[in-house]
């Protein structure tokens, strides 16, 4: 008996290729994210009460992955992505059912055209993710301080420090994201949790990084043992492949 | 753009019917309950590494639930049942996607006949709740003790207290349910959270009440301050309609 679920919702971030996104919501509270609700379910009453909540549950589907082709073993990139685990024991988005929920703090809720727009932080939703429910968060139901987290029990502390090239800092300084987003804090916190692949870390090269957030490419290299973020320019294309390197 | 689910489990809980379930998950601990997955999604593989976790999230759809009936606002039982919220601000099962999502402890891993079957506590699932996806607790993202929860910041107080008659504690001695749990314990901590409709906690009234765990049916009543369980007796049908009153 399968389920069919209809879009409620979908998400617009500065998220643009999965590469680079955090690897899990609320680590880096930059990360400022809306949530449009699609009719007939943007109605103002449907979100009625919520605003007394600081943060929401959004249940989303991992929509750039491809379908029918879960494994039961996945290679967590917490266990240097070379030791397999059970696809259960693990968040990954390859899954039978490419279901994910994700704790955002909701920043704000507003109601443009009489359609409900909700304002979230701490993302880690790529842009168009689809929002299938929004359910308000509740400590004393949802939240387990003391929970055993196996191979995850704490968030990766930041190695590396990130340096901006002044070429990088000053287009920081030029560039304002509409939604107040301070560009160069984020990036800082995207690069200290250290989005190259594990294989990358556990053997450093100088070659170069990129990833996409809002229309731009920032550019980066692990240098001296510091992420050095060179540049950050305008993005040439659309259709950026997840992960790739402008450097290959 | 539709999604389509496929259950990968099915929850075997003593919870017959939806009237005395726990209103929230992780309330009461005493309620255990057993996730048995389904082929092919059953392979001891896909759940290796869950053993390091002391909390899942399952992924649910609420099946006793009338599809096709979502209305953008509900009457959550802790506003007294006469408030209405938006749908999106409340943990209600009529929503426009009929998805739950539950944080329960782990209390262990079985693999009879090479098929994975989890134990789990704390529990608010329906017998036969089909499960649509079981992930990791992890404390650093999901865990937000602070976060400020509107209109249910913490859940309901026990009201009032719990006695049995001698008949009821008698019937408790005997039955033992094959999966350990103390039967006593668990209509205790049930009857506490006080499952009574809003308007009858408002307007006590001395009829009947009953609900089905197990196969068994636990008639109670509330009379001079107190919730008095009556009698514990064999179930007489498989057909027991949910808040059914046995007195009426």
């Amino acid at each position: 008996m399968p389920v069919v679920l209809e879009p409620i919702g979908i998400i617009r971030s500065c998220f643009k290729e999965k590469f680079g996104i955090p690897r899990q919501p609320g680590l880096v509270r930059e990360a400022r994210a809306r949530l449009e609700l699609l009719p007939p379910f943007d109605r103002p009453e449907a979100v009625r009460g919520l605003e007394g909540f600081s943060h929401i549950w959004i249940i989303f589907i991992f929509h750039a992955n491809r379908q029918g082709t879960w494994k039961p073993t996945v290679r967590p990139p917490r266990l240097g992505g070379n030791r397999r685990i059970g696809v259960f024991a693990s968040r990954s988005g390859f899954r039978p059912n490419p279901v994910g929920i994700s704790a955002v703090e909701l920043a704000g809720l507003r109601f443009p055209g009489e359609r409900a727009v909700l304002d979230i932080r701490g993302s880690d939703l790529l842009d168009g993710t689809p929002v299938v429910d929004i359910k308000p968060y509740l400590p004393y139901s949802d939240s387990r301080p003391a929970a055993g987290a196996g191979y995850a029990p704490a968030p990766p502390d930041p190695q590396l420090p990130v340096l901006f090239s002044s070429r990088a800092q000053a287009a920081c300084r030029c560039y304002r994201p509409g939604d107040g987003t301070d560009l160069q804090a984020l990036i800082t916190a995207l690069l200290q949790a250290d989005p190259r692949p594990a294989h990358h870390r556990a053997n450093p090269c100088r070659r170069g990084y990129g990833f996409r957030i809002f229309d731009l490419d920032v550019r980066w290299r692990v240098q001296d043992a510091a992420i050095v973020v060179e540049a950050i320019v305008a993005a040439r294309d659309e259709n950026s492949d997840p992960g790739r390197r402008p450097d290959e």
